[in-house]
């Protein structure tokens, strides 16, 4: 596996600089691993997150999966802010705990004009996914 | 077509009472219209939904659209806040503009068990559709 | 609507010439209507593509939905028969009869680099729908 | 991982006895490993799976990873041929090779109503992905 082309560092002060209503200190979420094209990416507990059932929504782990699959563009193909999702399709697996998420992304392919991959997400501390996305980026 | 199993104002009270993170006076969404299994939702604009790039976020608009599928289900089924989303398919299709969204979800297929829709979504104004779902509700 | 790129004849016979073994004299398949990127394709009934349970198979219909996008492509791009799928998602939404299934296709979308379209699959003679489809091609 | 509802053998003979026109003597298809599941499918080259550019037709794949999830639901539940597929979501990554097709799938739920699994494609030989599946399969 080649070196990714961005260290967790540098992808967070990236993120910080072009998406900052995203990612900002205190917002929830961080790196905790970024190899070449398979990141992880946890988000943090918050009642806000809660949907009737006293489970996380749908949304909340919509918008973990494509941030963590933004991520791993960014470990493979530098830094390229304007890479845009053209497709995302979940499928929502269990109901997740009332706890962390973590987020698993692993791109299956890095072509010049799409990278294409797969994010698992579990509850913290269980091994058995809640939500598993496949995703298309489209590349500048 | 039958009648929708609740009107657009019931329905509004509903998600208040049982999703208040989600739909409370200001939040910037409007259940415009309901029919039975057919449904119009608008998003105002906000600053915050902005991604690199200047357009509005991939996250934004899933949450819009599987909202606007909630409402949808509830308009054919009544009243099952558990009702929650086992697949969500997204295409984004064009950069939307810094403008209110239209979203506008049909139902396919309404049974015992799953419910079958598809939601498109539109910048205020335009004709050209921004983004496609198609997405699938568990009934309890 | 702009015209066709290419007239129902004109697809048939380069279908016919670049990829024989899917559509030949006799193969079951007619293209009904051809607009731009507005197409509505035939698949007469065979005994073969039976699953348990006396019903059509799911992947019979896959390859419908996949031809009848291919169609509609050529109907508004011309002749790229290297155009290629990238992405399918197909909900089965009925049991379909043992008759003719009926495909309209329509794209949403036809950018430089990808068309996206759905794909809506009926049993001959209803008018409920036995499936869902979005595709995208890559245009090369 | 419990052991699996019933063997490769056992698997074989229900599929020719329920589905014989998919599974049959000479049909190119082999059950390669039945764990509870996790299941292998290959499926020998034919020259007819061609499509233009000479590459595997994506319906064949479709096929083959539609059929492999049905092995992998009956590893798992047990001999229930009503089970269909509801969704279907298949990537198509690279140009498969001239060569067989292998086909690994792997379950992520099995609950009471749904099957949820991901079928990974790749032409014998070759490490690189050619496509990937999620599928889900109402259990009757």
């Amino acid at each position: 596996m080649p070196a990714p082309a961005l260290t967790a560092e540098e992808i967070g002060e990236l993120l910080h600089k072009v998406f900052p209503q995203a990612f900002y200190p205190g917002c929830g979420l961080t790196l905790e691993r970024v190899d070449y094209g398979d990141v992880r990416v946890r988000r943090e507990f918050h009642e806000n997150h809660l949907r009737p059932g006293g489970t996380i929504s749908g949304p909340t782990m919509m918008e973990l999966a494509d941030f963590t699959m933004y991520v791993a563009v960014f470990s493979a193909i530098g830094r390229q802010p304007l890479a845009v999702t053209t497709n995302l399709n979940i499928n929502f697996l269990r109901k997740p705990a009332q706890a962390a998420l973590i987020a698993d992304a692993r791109l299956m392919k890095v072509g010049k004009r799409l990278a294409v991959g797969e994010v698992t997400i579990y509850s913290e501390g269980s091994e058995e996914p809640v939500a598993h996305v496949t995703s298309t980026y489209s590349i500048p």
